[in-house]
């Protein structure tokens, strides 16, 4: 007869709940080699459905993981944006193309739908490779939180204590187990119980737009159906998202359907996936969608825009993700805005848990990411309001015309890609001496480039040098310092004696455990000695690099110019892709100082 | 007490040798679902050392089976040649930098280094995903081809008789068994048992030349030491061939060291790598190498420059790779030539054994790769007089100066890197109507450009749609046959039809099964409708293209003008990715002549 068993457990970092946010979590502590768990109260994962479109800075960020190669592998891209609108004739006509995305810096200008499943599969499989996997099913039953103000200072405690169900498989007994965490994350979704236990409020309101989403492989003579169309008709709006192989998913605009009462609700017992593809089929007149033999996927959502109002309490509980802000999917945001929730977490925790920083450090996640979701959510208001408005008709002439639509869709290129989040002022953000590098926008991330290495003249992407490894990277712009230019070089080698004993201080000694170091000097390919460099610049050959084009003639070159580097500075990049500070080639105390605003004085 | 026992099997294709040859051959074939088996006399693999340098066409051709993502993240890259010279202050100072490979069209313009074990277990990577192994240890005792002339013209029978024997492990009894195999492949290296047993003579001699190889890590403070270095000095000369991770490989010329004798032979048991190595450094001087803890392999060679004279009997047992041709490794062409023969002859084999072609097909292996493996030979001996000949100066005018040497580097540009490969006028390879396609030589393969998929802008490199699937494409360059266009959309559909008519009859109905076809129109992504082209130039949405630049504006473009296409024309590119023939977009019945001289009757 099974009876309940209880044990106890420590860990460094508990994770509640296995989607996208909890997932990245996860894989970026467990590479980070801290001591991680992560539970999930579902016993299988994902298979269909749900979000699945990448936006061009997260899979930059999935890049600076190596993850990137198998989103691309099996992904869609969404290259290209299309617009109809109502024609002379009845029915739509196509009035506009252009590019999905409009971020002219992004490194993959493309949109990527994958289903969540295959995402999670992504994030599993790295995360087996540290040894870590889902511990499933376990439901939360309580959570506490120390009461004890010295315990909750001390990087070192494990001041949160979870209680866990672990949920017995056939003749197996239920088991209780009490953790004891130094830090938890809430990755638990929109109705996230992490959330609710520690009481912490949603701001916001339910949106009165309401939609239906199905997943199908149509056959069409819609020529459109393998491009992100978005389709205002005099019969409804709807929005078209190819996927992966031949599939598609549809969003379609229910609000004058019919199936949605005058309190803004919708009873999904009456309707299906077959009633959803009729009403989609009548905003598609003059083109023609069969009804197929199966539909993968289909639901109905009024999401609200809310914001939680803390994403922390007392920066040992965490929420990541849908548990602190939800908003339409048609902007494509969710699983982004997620999957960047733990990126900017997790290298904090790694170096509170390291020892190198303060607890004070991750007072700026909230800071960064709650700033993040409010401004998404004004966004996606606008957004929402214009893609579910009337289109503008001779006889409806406040209708929502293609110009507003298209010059919104543009305006927020930037944000809707990620690529413009730009995280502001704060103890790792010093915004000063921006004029050293006017392109490298301090709080933005590191736009890609491609440089040469010196020692074999192979081009590299400068992202790729830039991984999400929780150190911070020195980019050193050294100007000409080749064996040309004498005296700038002996200008480099007093100044990186310098930066040195900063350095030095800094880590007690241990440099390359918190830093790397990448030297970029304008010179050339054809003249460059990769080893006159002070040993600092170079400590290993590849991580001297040049402003050069490639042998071929196709790639890289002009980087100073694009960064905005006038003759030399040096860059500080965060652990997770974003500039610090820039401060003077000549001038590394000033590092000294933004490192000493955060990380533990050595003993 | 072990005894011997005998059992005997059939299979369509057998392979001796689990070489790169033998590796390249096995896993095409089995790619291609051909019953093969592949065996090797030794019991483990190399683990090190030997050939290493893979070329941009080899790559090419591994990115055609999906395999050159592996050797790129593996290998290193060399994009840079250096060249030192002796300085008027004694020792030798750097002369030039050029490109490592002058090949304008080259998709991946470098070399690629990378120890022959890592290759071959890319290979055998793959092999596995198809379920096939290599048997060893296992020793061929016997090959006889029957004396039939029926039976070895039928393209069913058996007619080759191989005994081999497997080596027992531990108290296993030895196995003797009888393979009675279709064809046979005998990629069995420089001293072949099947060239051998088969009497196939070797033609060519020995060099003058000896060298000796060293791999290590070295500690130096030489500033070309991950670039490909030639090294001529007054003390001798020396190459250096950069290697992945940290390693270098070192060639060493010893002719006047002392340790040649004067019938140019060389005791190896009087010199080891340490001597090697203390050789090397005096043509180093002023720079150092540190003497490493280790080396990690060490030869000395003075290979012949020889060609089989027969690369085939009857068109039933073959010879490929070091088998059927040797010559020196600093050209760095040996496993090159060598992936090649068994890329240009397993497609082949794929088609008779599938009972498409004619047994005559085979003819072309011969015809096609020892016309190639005689000029390779050309090239080598005027590369290796060059590169062991003593630098020219003030007092020795006669020897070989910078601009000489440089000359031959870059005017066998195009062959050496494998870009330039021209197979000759055959059966396969019909000369006429290059005008059609100026840049598309025939016979020649097809240069790398990027066109956008018309239903969905993305853009896709041209190779990646010419994989080495065993079937012919059709590139049907349509012109401007969009809406704007119904004159030519209208003549695009009328000689579709008689297009259709012509694979229908060469195929027996089967088209897809032979042959894969993409179309490529003259428009533009905001215009193009992906669905207005007749289905055979569609029969999946990703094979319809455009030729037209990215959205990004960084991608594709030109690429009629670049293959010097006016306004139409249809290309067939063989299975092995070379241009076949050339024909006007309104005479598709050429095709059908040119593939019924090798393609048989159907019944």
């Amino acid at each position: 007869m099974p009876t309940s068993t209880i044990r106890e457990s420590d860990v460094d970092v508990l994770i509640i709940g296995a989607g996208p946010a909890g997932l990245m979590a996860a894989n970026a502590l467990a590479r980070n080699s801290v001591k991680v768990r992560i539970i999930d109260q579902r016993p299988v994962k994902v298979a269909a459905g749900q979000a699945d479109g990448i936006q061009p800075r997260t899979s930059e960020v999935l890049q600076s993981y190596g993850l990137a190669g198998r989103l691309l592998e099996q992904g869609n891209q969404m290259h290209m944006a299309a617009f109809y609108n109502p024609s002379s004739t009845g029915g739509i006509e196509l009035t506009d193309r252009v590019p999905d995305v409009t971020a002219p810096t992004a490194r993959y200008p493309f949109e990527v739908t994958l289903h969540q499943g295959a995402i999670e599969a992504i994030f599993l499989e790295s995360m087996r490779e540290f040894g870590l996997d889902v511990t499933r099913p376990a439901i939360p039953v309580s959570i506490q939180l120390s009461e004890d103000e010295l315990e909750l200072k001390d990087p070192d405690a494990y001041p949160v204590r979870v209680v866990l169900r672990h949920l017995g498989h056939e003749n197996n007994a239920d088991e209780t187990e009490v953790v004891h965490a130094k830090f938890v994350i809430g990755a638990d979704g929109a109705h996230s119980w992490v959330r609710k236990t520690l009481g912490i409020a949603m701001e916001g309101e339910q949106t009165e737009y309401i939609w239906g989403v199905v997943d199908l492989t149509p056959e069409t003579d819609f020529p459109d159906i393998r491009n992100k169309s978005a389709i205002h008709s005099n019969n409804g709006s709807c929005m078209i998202i190819p996927r992966e192989g031949d599939k598609v998913r549809l969003y379609i605009q229910l609000d004058e359907s019919g199936f949605v009462s005058r309190n803004g609700r919708i009873d999904k017992g009456k309707i299906g996936p077959y009633q959803l593809l009729e009403i989609a089929r009548k905003s598609f007149h003059p083109y023609s969608i069969q009804t197929p033999e199966k539909i993968d996927w289909w639901t109905i959502y009024n999401i609200g825009q809310r914001v939680a109002s803390r994403f922390s309490v007392q920066e040992r509980v965490f929420i990541v993700g849908d548990a602190c802000h939800t908003h339409s999917p048609k902007a494509g945001q969710g699983m982004n805005a997620s999957i960047n929730d733990s990126h900017n977490l997790a290298w904090k925790l790694t170096h509170v848990l390291r020892g190198w920083a303060d607890l004070t450090l991750l007072k700026t996640y909230e800071f960064e990411r709650r700033k993040y979701a409010q401004d998404l959510i004004d966004f996606d208001k606008q957004f929402a309001r214009l893609f579910s408005g009337k289109p503008r008709t001779e006889q409806f002439q406040d209708g929502v015309s293609h110009e507003d639509f298209l010059k919104i869709f543009q305006t927020f290129g930037g944000f809707t890609s990620g690529i413009g989040i730009h995280y502001a002022e704060s103890l790792l953000t010093n915004v000063t001496h921006q004029h050293l590098a006017t392109n490298l926008i301090i709080g933005q991330r590191v736009p890609p480039q491609i440089f040469l290495r010196a020692a074999d003249a192979r081009p590299v992407e400068i992202q790729d040098l830039l991984p999400s490894d929780a150190r911070f990277k020195l980019l050193v712009f050294t100007g000409d310092s080749s064996s040309r230019s004498p005296l700038q070089l002996e200008k480099v080698r007093k100044t990186t004696e310098e930066l040195h004993r900063v350095l030095m201080e800094l880590t007690a000694g241990r440099i390359f455990e918190l830093f790397d170091i990448l030297s970029i000097r304008a010179t050339t390919k054809t003249k460059v000695r990769y080893n006159d460099l002070p040993v600092l610049l170079r400590s290993h050959w590849s991580k001297a690099l040049i402003d050069d084009i490639d042998v071929s003639g196709t790639k890289g070159g002009d980087g100073y110019k694009k960064y905005g580097v006038g003759t030399e500075a040096v860059v500080v990049v965060r652990p997770d892709g974003y500039v610090g500070m820039i401060t003077a080639l000549d001038n590394p105390t000033r590092i000294g100082v933004y490192f000493k605003s955060f990380l533990r004085a050595n003993e």
